[in-house]
């Protein structure tokens, strides 16, 4: 792609239209701006509507029409939704779970391992790269889509971790030893005698088996990269959408919940190998709770995989009730998704569907396929980014901090939970809205893919799991000058979620200078005048300086806060789930350690700042709100690149409700 | 029966009984007045207690001892409970579901299409009616009992309704357009691939199946009525114990809901086609609870199935711990059924069970079967309506108003949800329930079984589904001048719950004289400075007044509530869940329109109104208030038929706490 | 075991240990006081790694070690928990319950009749007590752990009930009539009609198959007791591991609940028969939560199986968050066992488990294996009781008050709920809950063990089950002098959960001076001003005196509590469920009336008397609070047998917060 271009479009589903529209939905869309639209993932059945029968004509309807507009395309492979016919042929291809064997209706829950599923993905796949590879239009390609392992717990998959086993831990007395088997007689002699897992109540052995599943998730999407490698052209992109975990809020309706943190049943970092680009879908909170931390972290977590830019290739039009968007809105999405590093977005979808499961999961048209507020103010973000692609496209992020994230830890923590309130993910969440408050922007990183000497600034909310190699480089990174700020339940058991038999934070006591022994339910515990919630270690400073100590009759001789100098660097250690005005304190005095400079402007006052192809600083001023305000110009020179007005250092810049700046510092006067 | 005779008594199950007690009893009935008791449903296992072996002997007790007393019996079919020895005989007469097969013990839970239940359950109809039809106290016969189509998703029912869909759609092209099929892969290309319906998650496919479930157990009771004409006598009557959704409250305990809105698991206008007369079971909160809505809405809707006359098989005595009625309830339920257009009422049941899964279902006597303060109430009754039954029995209610119910609305409403907290029938309750604080009778009009020409004001709770038909039909009746109420989420999508591609309310923008595109979840909005709870269509009126405008900050250039002058008529939309007095304004108005006269009276003193059968003008008065109060005689002139009081205009009438006044207007003075 | 030492010591795994620690480990106990450790239950894969191999190392190693050290051993049967190769071998292993068959992983999932099973057992079981039992160290042996019926549904289990039926009712009408089967067509004809248990909803007849499945698990105990009695020594004990009904709090966390209320799936008594020592655990809440009242209950309950000494074989060290001990605690904890009766205690366990289901239910020892602020406390428990253990070893508490609790009534109330939010159990511990309060001490007694003429008081809280001649006994109890306090639903059914065709409280309407024919939900119904909740019965008093009156417009006219002077003593009936005030002003009454003098300290200050093997009064002043308070010596001259003060009545005590006084009452000055 062009680096001066911005896409910007729509998943677009002619398929489940009531009647044929491709051309009038493609004049629209180009009417609106869009450039881009992503076709034919999950649409098996109309591809192949019986076995070996193949039909590819709305795919080159859509083909044809877009070229002919010179928009452009991203062709799905459709695996993600089997047909019928398939099921009927052979039933074993439905993912057999905990739960017994899913029934056919519902997308994904197929056997990503079936011989027979495998043979049809295939050949469905091969015929469609090879029918849409050499098209102009299309730029590149999505595989699957959403990939997880859909709780397989198959006896394939089951063979295939036995034999897993076999070879990682050779002899079962290890393998026993490794995660503490002898406990309730849970320890077998010969490894044919390994039970079926899903009786397992062993949480590390638990651990290592979802991890190995996440695994064979990352390999089938390799497969399918390979497949298509084959026909695609240089100048093709692969792509897979990333989704993240789903809060759902509130009973059981289909259409709710948005993307909240770490992916439980894929490893980003594993999917993101076998891609060029990484794509994702981000959904998130809208109208009075409208934020952008949930834009904010989802895209520094897929813009730190590969480093670069990547691909919103869905997001919310209209979506549920909850989310029809405010005037402005829609275009303040766009923008912060830009400010994270993204390169363009497609909306999901183009239509609200008909009849199906996503009725109400409407898209940028209502159900009465007509010009509406939601489609009149996409029309602007396509009139603007046409004007502004140049600057605003191929820009960089260079962050000083990173934010560590671990699948192992999530999984740990799900058997060993903090607290019932307390999710692995709630804490990442904790830690990272902190961050984006007060406008400190950080990378998002697995923790097995950290790169030494990156940052000067290192978090990790809960990590519980840390291998002795990951303990020696923080120790080695604070000595050498580094900031380490770390919660509660972080450094606490191995990779097998094995509790270290000393003492804790592991093999960090000297880095952190101080230890403890002990944890409770805070009760009446207060910290700062502010009562504690859920959890809380019993801290006991060393060399460490005390930041907050309890307040409480007993545990009032103990530190909830502690910061240590270490080496050249420096190390806090948060002992409980603080109010987020705690945390940021901490994050502030870490930050003047790191050299980190922290902005005046906080939340809801966004700063996202970049570095565009040209080499000249960028700063999107992001306005998370309903009420209008006014902001001193934090640059000496910057001029706004959407109205063109020019401001000097204290100028009053003028918010509007959700409102976007975005201010381009200019060198000389 | 004789039209000046009300019906009054209680099902009776000897069988249950601890001691012999047949003669002990019904002489307690009688000297309640007591004229009639229902036997012999779900007792298979007493009257066949193995294969082939019948024993009658209870059911002939039972007639002679009533018979010997002047008193009547209504026979129940046995059919709704299995004897053990059946199953045992062949498993699958236990229907399958969702959830698997189920497991005996429980009532009803059978497959009604099992060939292996039909054989039996026709052997032991037919004996037990050529038993009894000849003995003169049998005065009618009821097939089953609270007959539903259980869930069931056996392999048979799934077969026909392939057969059925192939019948009705042809080819599977024509299906897959019809139902969006194609979203998510769903699509099939030859009728052998539809899958296993208990996967499905298309809610369209859905509710036609449903709705085919619905048709097949009324199927099932039209199989049993037609057994049963072979040899009733002609003056006995055919009913069915109707039932309605049933509304648990609190948490899982046996004993507790009651009757709240439409039956979602048999439509009761499809089941009533083979009755000679309507039968019924209410259940509804008493004590400070008791309102009368529950008695109103059900009576409203059984009267409103065959126009005429409906018997109460089943209410309250004393039930639940909830239930237990304070002084002059009882009677109070006792009327307000009769003000409804019900014959009569039998309570259920006579006696309360020992032990077995209703032991705390009390009937009128409590365990110690001895006379109680229920038991002494309802001797009141008893002797009440041996005094006045030739004037309250054989009634008519004509209602100019329809409300309308619709079975597909509200299985759409489940799979679209308009909300968690808002089901179909909760709008079906808020629209019905201020109607009949407003004392604005009317009918409760399935759908389908709407008359042309009969009504002045139709009001339609989220009527989602609807066909070009009715809406065609709809127009046409307020262009003929007739008033059109509508509530949100009416008028989108058709009988397959597909949604209309076009501008909403589908058909009818025209004569509503607005449109919407959007919806929003309320948020802080406002409506007439009450808070909007749940959901809220943004209305835009064309040539619609705005009766209220929303209040927020950007959805304040929306109407939530619109009138139109539309031919000669009027019509009014309700875009959104408001309280109820804000509800009951846009009645006031829309009544006014229609002509009809709105009682000063209003909730807690309930007034209904009827015309004997000597073609009387008679008031029910029913006081739902432990206050005492007096209200103005709103007639010129009028009797209590229960004091003989009598009531000039404007004078003083006194009501004391649950209290029942009969007003007769008297021609002259 | 001589009478002159207390146990204190703990559960012991060496196998869990992620190094080799047991001389360490052990030199720590011995270091802090304690004396025995428990080994072995639920390590059956690790005493046989495969089927036949036996390997008894570690308990070789351990009983060397503890040996040398002069401590001593508890040795446990591992059946607990099976090995993978046992299941392996036989998947029928694993219960079949109502859920389907379990699956392996989890603990005590198994069926405890299959055969193979049993061989295996057998065979472990003898092994390891002919290994053992000659060694000096071990003092006795604990057969299997926490035993329950398992929710066992399986064909055996089922084929036994069925012949159990028959012989205990002979013909199938006897057995239809006596649970009312008649009932929705349950009744049967033949005995092979009875359906699968799993599907029947007969309160009655789920209440005698699960008595049935109780006397089963019972019968377990007993066969692995002869085992062991083959291979004992004749000084050597046979204990089980007793556990009560745990009461989960919040949502599902692995590590919650408490020890609360009668176990529903195992009688204690039966279990004990088989046993020379009652053993049991004991967990409760602590920190801001503890109140003694779960300790003193259960240790009530399990002194009066044999009424004698018990031993606790498992309390809390640290365990879950919630309840890492103030200071102060644990060793109020270790006290409040021993004045309930408690011959000594032992920590689950000694230490924090590294990996596995139960890694949060911390040990003495946190997971760094190392001293700590709770094995610091331990320590000054080992040093006192070593000094004190004399004089606080083979005490005997004489209870004047008899509180009953009863399985079948626990069972008949899931069927037929007072209340969603009030179980038996709820009942049982604010009928409990009241006396300790007052320190009203009391034996809790099996209904079915009650001795005549023990008791001068007796509690029922509802008593729901009651056969005819428990009636003849507590009404012959009454006359002669007796004081009864029942709750509302006591005396309503009989033993197969049929309710009484007869007034109500049952045969017991002369006792009580009262009777009732009616109940229900209080909705705003007061008494004594207070608004009661849940649940009430419309009590109309006969010969006894109204001790309060409902407050409510139509319940007004009926007692909620009354007292009856009968014969020579007095019966208390409590109609609904009071505060806790309320209740001790009846107990107050009812304990002056039995002559039962009441003490003026009242919780938080908890008082516990027992009486020495030397014969003299001893006193513990347990003290719940984290205030400080002083308190008078209610005793003419005691000692302070921890700090040897010597107090004359009047004298003030001082109490710390969580502190213990142990008063031995001195005869002369």
């Amino acid at each position: 792609m062009k680096n001066h271009e911005l896409l910007f479009g729509t998943a677009y589903y002619p398929e489940y239209m009531p009647y044929d529209r491709v051309a009038q939905d493609l004049d629209m869309m180009k009417k609106a701006g869009m450039n881009v639209v992503r076709i034919a993932e999950s649409t098996w059945s109309t591809l192949e509507p019986r076995d070996g029968v193949f039909d590819f004509g709305y795919v080159d309807r859509v083909l044809e029409e877009a070229g002919r507009r010179g928009m452009k395309v991203i062709i799905g492979t459709p695996t993600y939704a089997l047909p019928s016919w398939l099921v009927k042929k052979d039933p074993d291809v439905m993912v057999v779970t905990r739960e017994g064997q899913a029934r056919y209706g519902h997308r994904q829950l197929y056997d990503l391992w079936n011989p027979t599923f495998r043979f049809h993905a295939e050949r469905v796949i091969r015929r469609l790269a090879e029918h849409t590879a050499g098209h102009p239009a299309v730029i590149g390609f999505q595989i699957d889509n959403e990939t997880k392992h859909y709780g397989n717990d198959g006896e394939e998959v089951q063979k295939r971790f036995r034999e897993y086993l076999r070879g990682k831990y050779g002899d079962t007395e290890t393998f026993n030893r490794t995660f503490c088997l002898a406990y309730w007689s849970n320890s077998i002699d010969r490894w044919e005698d390994l039970p079926d897992m899903r009786g397992c109540v062993n949480g590390g052995l638990m651990g290592e088996y979802e991890a190995f599943k996440r695994r064979l998730a990352a390999g089938y999407l390799e497969w399918q990269a390979e497949l298509i490698r084959e026909y695609k052209r240089e100048d093709q992109f692969i792509t897979h959408n990333l989704d993240f975990e789903w809060k759902k809020f509130g009973a059981d309706i289909a259409q709710d919940g948005y993307s909240y943190g770490v992916q439980p049943d894929m490893n980003h970092r594993e999917a993101a190998s076998c891609l060029d680009l990484a794509g994702t879908d981000i959904y998130h909170p809208t109208q009075d709770e409208l934020t952008g931390a949930e834009i904010a972290f989802c895209g520094d977590a897929v813009r730190s995989l590969k480093q670069q830019s990547y691909l919103v290739l869905e997001c919310q039009a209209q979506a549920f009730k909850y989310w029809t968007p405010y005037p402005g809105q829609l275009r303040l999405h766009a923008y912060s998704h830009l400010s994270s590093g993204a390169m363009g977005l497609l909306y999901w979808n183009w239509h609200s569907i008909h009849n199906g499961y996503e009725t109400y999961w409407r898209g940028l048209l209502s159900h009465d396929l007509q010009e509406n507020p939601a489609y009149r103010e996409a029309a602007v973000i396509g009139k603007e980014w046409k004007e502004h692609g140049r600057e605003l496209a191929g820009t960089k992020q260079p962050s000083r901090i990173a934010l560590l994230v671990d699948n192992r830890s999530l999984e740990a923590l799900r058997w060993f939970p903090i607290d019932r309130d307390l999710s692995y993910n709630d804490v990442v969440r904790w830690m990272y809205d902190s961050l984006y408050e007060l406008n400190l922007e950080c990378d998002v990183v697995d923790v097995e893919g950290l790169e030494e000497g990156r940052y000067d600034m290192i978090v990790t909310p809960a990590l519980y799991c840390a291998d002795e190699n990951l303990i020696r480089r923080l120790d080695d990174f604070v000595q050498k000058g580094g900031v380490l700020v770390s919660s509660f339940r972080s450094f606490v058991a191995d990779s097998h979620s094995t509790v270290y038999p000393d003492a804790l934070p592991y093999g960090l006591t000297g880095c952190f200078g101080m230890s403890y022994q002990q944890f409770s339910e805070p009760g009446r515990t207060r910290l700062g005048g502010e009562p504690v919630s859920c959890f809380m270690e019993l801290l006991k400073p060393d060399t460490a300086k005390t930041l907050a100590a309890y307040e409480h009759r007993y545990w009032g001789e103990y530190a909830g806060i502690t910061g240590n100098h270490y080496g050249a660097g420096w190390a806090y250690y948060i002992g409980c789930y603080t109010s987020g005005p705690m945390l940021k304190e901490v994050y502030q005095e870490a930050a003047q350690r790191a050299g980190i400079r922290i902005s005046e402007l906080v939340w809801p006052v966004t700063v996202r700042n970049c570095m565009t192809s040209d080499g000249k600083a960028l700063h999107y001023i992001l306005h998370y709100s309903e009420e209008e305000r006014e902001i001193p110009c934090p640059y000496l020179l910057a001029e706004d690149l959407l109205t063109g007005n020019i401001y000097k250092r204290g100028d009053r810049i003028h918010l509007r409700d959700w409102d976007v700046v975005i201010l381009r510092e200019e060198e000389d006067i």
